[in-house]
């Protein structure tokens, strides 16, 4: 068979992102030690995200507005404003953040844009993940750059509709098994997982080991071997 | 001449936004009123917003973020807790307030949906905009929608092409002169501005009176009218 389209997530596929987050994470503790240990204030904190992702959606943003809230919870009463101020810095210091492709990625995703039409699908504010796609240089492999509210099975459909000859010619590559992975092969795409050693709680998902179109690879440089295998077998 | 496609801003073209924001202004004055007068708060709101665009971007969630800043900047040293902890709450209103197309609204973009080929182009936060569309309820009109971190002209070059016949086939409508206009007119496009009573003082811009593809209309009602007219007169 032929396949046309190739989907790559961005965050902790192509360049690190819950590093920055976990570091951020480290350092909301630190500033909130007084008020409980590290596993009651992530307890916290994750409670706090989970109620607002509906309204605050994915990104850097909604994690520093929430950080917020979560210190004022913990501080109960108290005067939260020193905490506050260090969590704005550190916000601002993750949307400034600079970005480097993991090893790897910059030569697969030139070999990949050689043979297959490219486009970047992710989650995340809107104008972080542009700066971010701009500062790695990786931006003119891409056809496209989709950055979306929810990665759901439509979500792919739509996407590879688009920009491609739908899901069935069409394979994704992403490190999140729920968000890149089980919902492209309900779509009918092929999926690639490439773990990130690190993974976000409201991200964690078991792996679909059975299902026909999925393969578990251990770096992006794995991908183009990949895809041509599943273009021989079905030849 | 044929026009195929007529692209529309969102906020205070379909339904009201800057209401809202001002709202928010009033009550966040409120909050601080001990700390300056109406000016003075305001003033200094403005600034740390206009510092935090490249950071943050358009929509609700950075001026939140902004509004927090310009918090603590006020209450310098002092606790600003109880402040911010109401700033938080009226984003979370801001995030879920009703929406209904403004008089006139669902009835044009009915009528032009039958002729054009419609796209939505509004800046904002990703996850917002989507959920005002789905609640104006005038989503099934539009063939896309472009939610996009700027309004340059390079934005809507790119949006009339992908899903257009190009700019110079196009029309945008809007009530944002310097978003809506100005850049889709150097694009190429037709460009009518529908003034809301109310305007960001960063949206602020003089109208191209001047130009051969700008006209100022005073509703969404008389769109339909405004391109038939071009369409005969070039014919």
């Amino acid at each position: 068979m032929t396949l046309t389209t190739v989907g790559l997530d961005a965050d902790d596929t192509l360049w690190h992102n819950e590093t920055l987050f976990r570091l951020t994470h480290e350092r909301f503790v630190a500033l909130l030690a007084e008020h409980g240990d590290a596993e009651s204030i992530e307890g916290r904190l994750l409670e706090v995200e989970r109620r607002n992702l509906r309204l605050y959606g994915y990104g850097v943003k909604g994690f520093v507005l929430s950080m917020v809230e979560t210190a004022m919870e913990l501080t109960a009463g108290g005067d939260a404003t020193p905490v506050i101020r260090e969590i704005l810095a550190a916000g601002r210091e993750m949307l400034g953040h600079p970005v480097e492709p993991l090893p790897g990625v910059a030569e697969a995703v030139a070999e990949l844009s050689d043979r297959y039409r490219l486009v970047l699908i992710t989650k995340g504010d809107l104008i972080d993940q542009e700066r971010k796609l701009a500062a790695s240089g990786l931006g003119d492999f891409f056809v496209a750059v989709e950055i979306v509210s929810e990665k759901d099975a439509g979500t792919y459909e739509r996407v590879f509709a688009r920009y491609g000859t739908g899901a069935h010619e069409a394979a994704m590559v992403g490190n999140s098994l729920k968000s890149d992975i089980l919902p492209a092969l309900v779509a009918g795409a092929f999926a690639a997982h490439i773990p990130y050693h690190l993974t976000w709680a409201l991200e964690m998902a078991d792996a679909p080991i059975d299902h026909p179109r999925f393969a578990e690879l251990t770096s992006i440089s794995e991908v183009p071997a990949w895809l041509a295998a599943i273009e021989r077998e079905a030849a």
